[in-house]
């Protein structure tokens, strides 16, 4: 029997890492929420790269959709490489990352705290350049990550972002499923994904699928899909990807589908079955019925959440894909653990 | 002999549409681009899909490099789908739109207006929805457009920003350069970029990169390629795609590089040379020497205009190599050349 992958091991410590996250930071989480509303910042900026990125998406969608607060994606090169003359005063810029100390991220950080911004660090190393500079830091409580592919990581800073939005929001029902998400999560781990193992292990490529916060969560399955298992996935909203990716749609193309009862799910069903009647062989990671071959999702208590929970189920099944496509899912060619850009 | 096809047609008129463009409007664009100077709005949103989409990103890394305002990508679901909300008091919108008539985008403009935005309105359609509902429109000057595939819409639309940005910062180099940029296209159509025809022509799968505004030429090279020839193109920045992308990367694997000389293009050959090290085929377009099979590029005074030229030669080597792989780039299966996305 093969010993565990660390992909496999971080994964399932998902839910652990996050009811650490939880027990330690709960009440910073959400006191912080509840000062930036008080604040009432006319942007919220985020700063992250790769599936950190895909955090910060993550916490873009929930506050929009919240609180209609404009978040803005800014790129690190803007101070590193473009020395652009940020305007930030009476601004928030949250700072996601896993290790804390790529350089173009500490120079964003730096650049926007000197134009006037409140910085918030959500890093995983607490010793980090990142979390030691930034005005309000909270450590992500992960543990010591050692697989290429970040898992557990991705999930403790999405649950964190989940956390502040709630607060900032004043959702008491959010807040009170957030405090289930550790057992929901471990349920997730169970979740039988097996129906997209042999679709994957022979596909060169296919999208991933979901609309607001379901679509980060396509974004970072996409990424660990190309990284860990050579698939080259790319990730659209159910509305673009009827803006010319439709075409690459053909018979057997596989499509995952992210697809949360929130207030998209009627026009993700309709997606789907435009994409299903272009032939495409869709999957939906739904709590209810979709059109195309369902996988089941343990379910948090909160539409908002349960991509979280379907990210957790994904991850378990790209560590098998991976594998049944004869590759080390921790060691990706090419690809380091910590990527220092400048 | 084949008849040309309207995306052929319609790529030779970029010129003459951006010659219009600044006939028509070069006064109330760059008026418009002081006025909000003076405004000095905390944020700056941008709401738009598919290909204008494009045209909205490179309006955010222009913006953004020269005035620092962070700009925000709405999703039109905000509106549309999740009622969030939205808190742009102050705020400026930009609709970006060739019809100027998708229901998600038009009930986004109403609820930024609504919502105290200024809201500006680009758009190829003078009597169109979006146009009549915003505070300032400014139509495109492009003329009708009948490919599915855009092409002279989005470097008007383009060349519409950079006029804003260059009177918004004061950048009279910049000014200069756009005056020229009808006489810099028509270059641009004759550039020779037959040494991409057989390797797209065989690809399944590439990468279109960029950094800064560059890489909003890319993410619009690469829907082209699905669209047009059904190529699974991706796109990422230089730094981006050190974060897994970079898994894919092979023998044979082309890439796409839009390489203007600004203060990115040193980052920028650095990663093409690693690109190159992991197998990958690399095709700079560039004014300046590059790694890899350089593409000639019609210079247009200014390296942030650069990638519009690029783009112009792009559309005319993208239309070749849809009909090489023997379709017809004017009519992609499935698509249609206004998408009522709700």
């Amino acid at each position: 029997m093969n010993p565990m992958t660390e992909m496999e091991r971080e994964t399932r410590e998902a839910p652990q890492a996050v009811a650490r996250l939880l027990d330690a930071s709960l009440d910073d989480l959400a006191a912080l929420g509840r000062r930036l509303s008080g604040m009432a910042p006319p942007v919220v900026a985020t700063c992250a790269r790769g599936t950190s990125d895909h955090a910060a998406g993550y916490l873009k969608y929930l506050l929009e959709i919240a609180t209609g607060t404009p978040v803005a994606s800014l790129g690190p090169s803007l101070a590193s490489v473009y020395d652009a003359p940020l305007r930030l005063r009476g601004a928030v810029l949250f700072t996601i990352s896993q290790s804390g100390q790529s350089p173009d991220i500490v120079a964003l950080q730096a650049a926007a705290r000197a134009a006037g911004a409140l910085t918030v660090a959500l890093v995983n190393v607490d010793d980090s350049p990142v979390a030691q500079a930034a005005d309000v830091a909270i450590p992500l409580q992960a543990g010591v990550e050692r697989s290429v592919a970040a898992t557990k990581s991705f999930i403790a800073a999405a649950a964190a972002a989940a956390t502040i939005v709630a607060a900032w929001a004043g959702d008491e029902r959010l807040l009170a499923a957030i405090r289930g998400l550790p057992q929901s999560l471990a349920e997730a781990l169970a979740a039988d994904w097996s129906a997209l193992e042999e679709p994957l292990s022979t596909a060169s490529s296919c999208y991933m699928v979901g609309r607001g916060p379901a679509l980060a969560i396509a974004q970072e399955a996409a990424l660990k899909s190309k990284e860990t298992a050579a698939i080259h996935a790319e990730a659209f909203s159910t509305a673009e990807i009827m803006h010319g990716p439709l075409r690459l749609v053909r018979a057997d193309f596989p499509i995952l589908a992210f697809l949360p009862e929130d207030r998209a799910a009627a026009a993700g069903r309709a997606a789907l079955q435009r994409l299903q009647a272009a032939g495409g062989h869709v999957f939906p990671a739904a709590t209810a019925d979709a059109p195309g071959k369902r996988l089941p999702v343990a379910a948090t208590g909160h539409a908002h959440l349960d991509p979280l929970s379907m990210a957790v189920s994904f991850y378990g099944l790209m560590e098998k894909v991976s594998r049944l496509r004869g590759f080390d899912p921790d060691r990706p060619p090419h690809l380091l653990k910590v990527t220092e850009t400048v």
